[in-house]
């Protein structure tokens, strides 16, 4: 198992460049598509990453196939181009929970995830983004599979990636943890919720751990961020907060249980011992906010 | 002018209690629509918050209205409804800088260009969102306006929250700082940049000040947050990270001119002082960032 080391955090530290400056010439997109060194991810039918020795598998770009441009891979100076074919499996929405996809997230080294993350992301969202959200009207893929137009009303379309908010909040050395109702048995995490249109990070982290779990915050400080693919783009901002009391106050709806855990439990928990619950995985970042805040963050 | 008082981020500290649990229960949001102490945003015919002694003015609610709730004001315990009628006028992409809106913003109260915000976000976002991105069919508001659901495929859409990233490099005392052609005469800001699926904040931070500026960072660090709602809802993410060089290369597409401008400099400019540019407006997250680093950060 390879995952991300320790104090990194999981689907980050991509090595593609982008190359935004692709995406904008015709001429130029159209050249590095037919560079000899230019390659396709590779994708199983339940659109989970194919792994080979802790990377990421490239397969000959297909001759006519609708792609979306990755980046150039720096790796060794190359600059080879690399695609994911937007007709690529992306696997429904439950595909994360799938045993073949853990384990290949799992087996992934640092940085590979980060380029599966951008691919998934990229087709979920043509997936789900076939006609214009203003007139109706099909669309179609422009700008590298970095947008749809519409062919209609013109309208352009850029993939979506949404904000939540994911906090530890602290009270005299014990941490909120919570579970819904789906997840494995004895796994809790971090709390976490979408941000909402007209909210800061700060005011979304005070109101989800107010609404899920009736618990007051101030001094919200961020900690890290993460890209996160499932089932669709998300942005994961993580925080702890200061509680102003340990009442816990729970909304069924969200959560099963919710609990304070002291900050020696923690860390025995992250080493992989048996305690009061079974920790997030090492790649979502959950893992290194509580693994941070064990270490006295 | 009233505005954000000093530190405090533009757009934030809104008093409303956004009442998540009344937009999954139908009954009682009606009763909310028929209390007697319920009302409705009053917006001017370009979009633009109608101002009343730096406060909003709300309206009684309009029988039939199609309405969102915003949420219950909290202020003096009275927990009133408050709406915003999807009917409102939202105003065009350009309307921010339409001299009635950019008054109005300035003479807002601290919180309520917050209630604002999420009103316009809102109201931009159904505008644009009449149909399914899944399917083409029509969709029609549900959970009391924070979402819409397609009629024919069942889809459920969210209002979109675009993450941005925000950011000053520094390098030896010096932030660099820039333009944008569109922009009033020697305004120059932090540069920033819509943040894409698959990538961390930092790691956004970093290839936006290199695409736009040729400017190599690291030592990302998170300043503060803020939501924009314009010309639709955005997540403004802001940071300052360490220039490894000062030699910037203009990407013409994105920045009219880029530069580095000495702390000092920053702060007289930011106290009204003729100076190096011109800053921006108090409630950007730009002028808090700059803020806090002419301060020391």
């Amino acid at each position: 198992m390879s995952g991300p080391g320790a104090g990194t955090v999981g689907f980050t530290g991509g090595r593609l460049d982008r190359a935004d400056a692709l995406r904008h010439d015709p001429a130029a997109l159209a050249a590095a598509v037919r560079d000899p060194r230019a390659a396709m991810l590779s994708l199983a039918a339940d659109g989970s990453p194919v792994v080979a020795d802790g990377r990421l598998v490239w397969a000959p770009v297909e001759p006519g196939a609708d792609l979306a441009l990755l980046g150039l891979d720096g790796d060794n100076g190359e600059r080879a181009p690399r695609f994911v074919a937007l007709s690529a499996a992306v696997g429904g929405a439950a595909s994360f929970r799938s045993p073949v996809m853990m384990a290949a997230l799992a087996s992934l080294r640092e940085g590979e995830a980060a380029t599966f993350a951008a691919a998934r992301s990229l087709l979920q969202w043509h997936s789900r983004h076939g006609f214009c959200a203003n007139c109706g009207h099909a669309t179609a893929p422009f700008r590298a599979g970095w947008g749809r137009a519409c062919l209609h009303c013109r309208a352009e379309h850029f993939p979506r990636v949404d904000p939540v908010v994911i906090m530890i909040a602290e009270h005299h050395g014990r941490a909120l943890v919570g579970r819904q109702a789906g997840w494995p048995a004895g796994r809790y995490s971090a709390l976490a919720g979408f941000l909402e249109p007209g909210e800061s990070v700060e005011e979304a982290v005070a109101r989800e751990t107010w609404e899920e779990a009736g618990v007051r915050v101030r001094g919200v400080r961020y900690v890290a961020s993460q890209p996160w693919p499932f089932p669709h783009a998300q942005l994961m901002i993580a925080c702890v907060a200061t509680a102003e009391n340990d009442a816990i106050t729970l909304d069924t709806n969200e959560l099963e249980d919710a609990m304070w855990v002291p900050r020696a439990e923690v860390a025995r928990v992250l080493a992989g011992e048996e305690g009061a619950f079974l920790a997030p995985p090492p790649y979502a970042i959950a893992h290194t906010l509580l693994s941070r805040w064990a270490d006295g963050l």
